[in-house]
């Protein structure tokens, strides 16, 4: 039915903590109760010391492997690497993915319902940062009785949680795997995070965030700032490579406005479809958490950020033609990590597909990936799981 | 009360042709009359040979030097190559730039008012293309009485411009300096064209383009899409530079969906300023064009456009770090000019302003500039005008 290395049919679980005791944000605002849907693949070991956490990107979810229904077309997002005998192999680790805070797939969000008033959140939902994400995750760590994690790895968005895990609770990690990521959200990035918050605003359905019962989303907005994040996740290169100046479903210019070239056809399709499955809302509070991450702030360098880090093994990896997250973030952070004294592994890989790169390049991520959980497995004493 | 290198007062002025006979654009759509909004510094010299065309970028228009009025703030768009003992000398070169066929400044565009219906054209203005602004320009020449351009410059959408006549109208042109520019529009171009016009689009004021007496405009369509224009012109080093991470009038993250960013505060300003000057439909109009631009069509090469163009001069200049034309695109064009046998020099000028590297890198460009004049005016035999 499914594929030999899958994981076959799995079942997105959800842990409600804070019932009594509100979850204090970095804000300092509060939230209760605080509900984190996640996934699990694989068994626990005996010493509970295989558990590997996978974060995930701006617009993922805790589904990263396997099945949700026998007929499902697509598993979750990173089934390339998590299954029997891949990367993360479940036949080894215990992997678990959970939803960030403000996401729309089932932890608590914009979408989530206020209790005080019955109705979703929309912008009364506090804004989270990374910190809050991880400091949620940590609280799921808990729940699932694991007191350190063989590694945490995840791409782009996930990678700043991957790093925040390192900075923030070292004693909890033995490797981090941070991946097509930065240690500080740069100018361009926050540049390209406020149009597509400037789109979602320009929708008059948005309506300052109150649309949940109102029969009409701000498609049109989130679809737009979803097309801008498509041009970014790919290079010029791969642009020319996938689309060139091919026109679609036609010989000639149509001297109309019209989509005519194919690259404004497979933006139109990706925004349209991402409305379909995204909140509005959530867009605006994890980008605003990802433009407010900077781990060289408060001690003012990235090195200090990491200075009770130095046991953690690090496998830092960029993608040359990535121009979002561009190479030389990695390259400061593996500075840093060095200047500390960890022990760090890093990867510029040659690849024409921008940062998309870190989704696509199966074939070099899987060995790479593979080598290193190989390596820190054998190096904790890692048992098999029963 | 100008500065003393300066062209002083101006005034644009407008040349009205195809009163009768229709302009034939290169859809097969005749437009009738057409207007072209045109300004001129220096004068012409006795045998009409000292004449310059000056092409501007999408949001340009005709006022590239001196001031319409003496209080003035700010002078014409490239003055600071524009003027007494500047680069184009207006004591030696006869300097013409006109506004092209689509804008909203002057010359003939969506704004213009239809004779059939008496009303603005809105979308039912015809789709124009870079050959057809080239096409009036030329008509403009005619008018002026201008045989032979000693020079056509311009940047960006300006270098299609000059691309355009150096490959189409060769005989017209003596040398031609396009900068920062690209013979082919690439698809990451298109994309996010296509991005800005889907946001405007998505604004409900724009009504399918026909908004003119409807008291409402899509302004807010038309500033995401300038948005994301600024990025693109901006590099990830120069935005470092210009805003880092640095917060706007406070000290502190105000987690909440406000500008607190300097780069959120620069987009959001130069967005609305934007949408004070500029039509939405013209924006339409002018990507269009600039996506349609394809020198290796109908021949299917580079060379094959410029088989006629061996005896002009070319100037190519690209930037560093401009990564919307990206300087492999001018090292293209340079390898077709080369192989049909055109003298050309070219520079990459280490810049890290991005695309807007063109008007900022004034020093620098000035003695380019300054120095291909003077040769192409020395080998020309250009005598001064009276």
């Amino acid at each position: 039915m499914f594929p030999p290395n899958s994981v076959g049919l799995v079942k997105t679980e959800y842990f409600t903590f804070a019932h009594d005791e509100p979850f204090r944000l970095e804000s300092g605002a509060t939230l209760r109760p605080v509900t984190i849907a996640y996934e699990t693949y694989g068994r626990l070991n005996a010493d509970r010391s295989n558990a590997v956490l996978i974060c995930h990107a701006l617009s993922g979810g805790a589904h990263a492997a396997g099945y949700h229904r026998p007929e499902d077309p697509q598993p979750g997002w990173w089934d390339d690497c998590i299954g029997p005998g891949k990367a993360f192999d479940t036949n080894r680790f215990f992997v678990i993915c959970s939803n960030v805070l403000g996401s729309c797939y089932g932890s608590s969000g914009p979408t989530s319902v206020d209790p005080a008033t019955g109705k979703p959140y929309g912008l009364r939902f506090p804004v989270v940062t990374i910190g809050d994400m991880v400091n949620a995750q940590e609280r799921l760590i808990d729940h699932l009785g694991i007191e350190r994690l063989l590694c945490v790895a995840g791409g782009s968005m996930g990678g700043m949680q991957v790093l925040e895990w390192a900075a923030h609770h070292p004693q909890r990690v033995r490797a981090a795997i941070p991946i097509a990521t930065t240690a500080r959200h740069s100018p361009m990035l926050i540049a390209f995070s406020e149009v597509g918050r400037q789109a979602i605003y320009a929708d008059p359905a948005w309506n300052n965030g109150d649309y949940y019962d109102n029969g009409r989303r701000p498609d049109a907005g989130l679809a737009v700032a979803r097309m801008v994040g498509h041009i970014t996740y790919l290079s010029e290169q791969s642009m020319h490579e996938k689309f060139g100046r091919r026109l679609r479903e036609r010989e000639r210019y149509g001297y109309e406005f019209q989509t005519e070239f194919e690259v404004e056809s497979y933006l139109k399709y990706n925004g349209l479809k991402f409305t379909r499955r995204f909140d509005a809302n959530s867009y605006l509070y994890i980008t605003k958490a990802m433009d407010y991450f900077d781990l060289t702030q408060p001690h003012g360098s990235l090195a200090a950020a990491f200075a009770n880090s130095a046991h953690v093994k690090f496998l830092v990896i960029s993608f040359t033609s990535d121009w979002l997250y561009p190479s030389y973030h990695s390259k400061q952070l593996v500075s840093a990590l060095t200047a500390v004294g960890a022990d760090v592994t890093y990867l510029d890989i040659q690849s024409t597909w921008g940062h998309d790169a870190f989704l696509l390049e199966v074939d070099t991520m899987t060995k790479l990936l593979s080598s290193f959980m190989d390596q820190i497995a054998r190096e904790a004493q890692v048992t098999p799981p029963d």
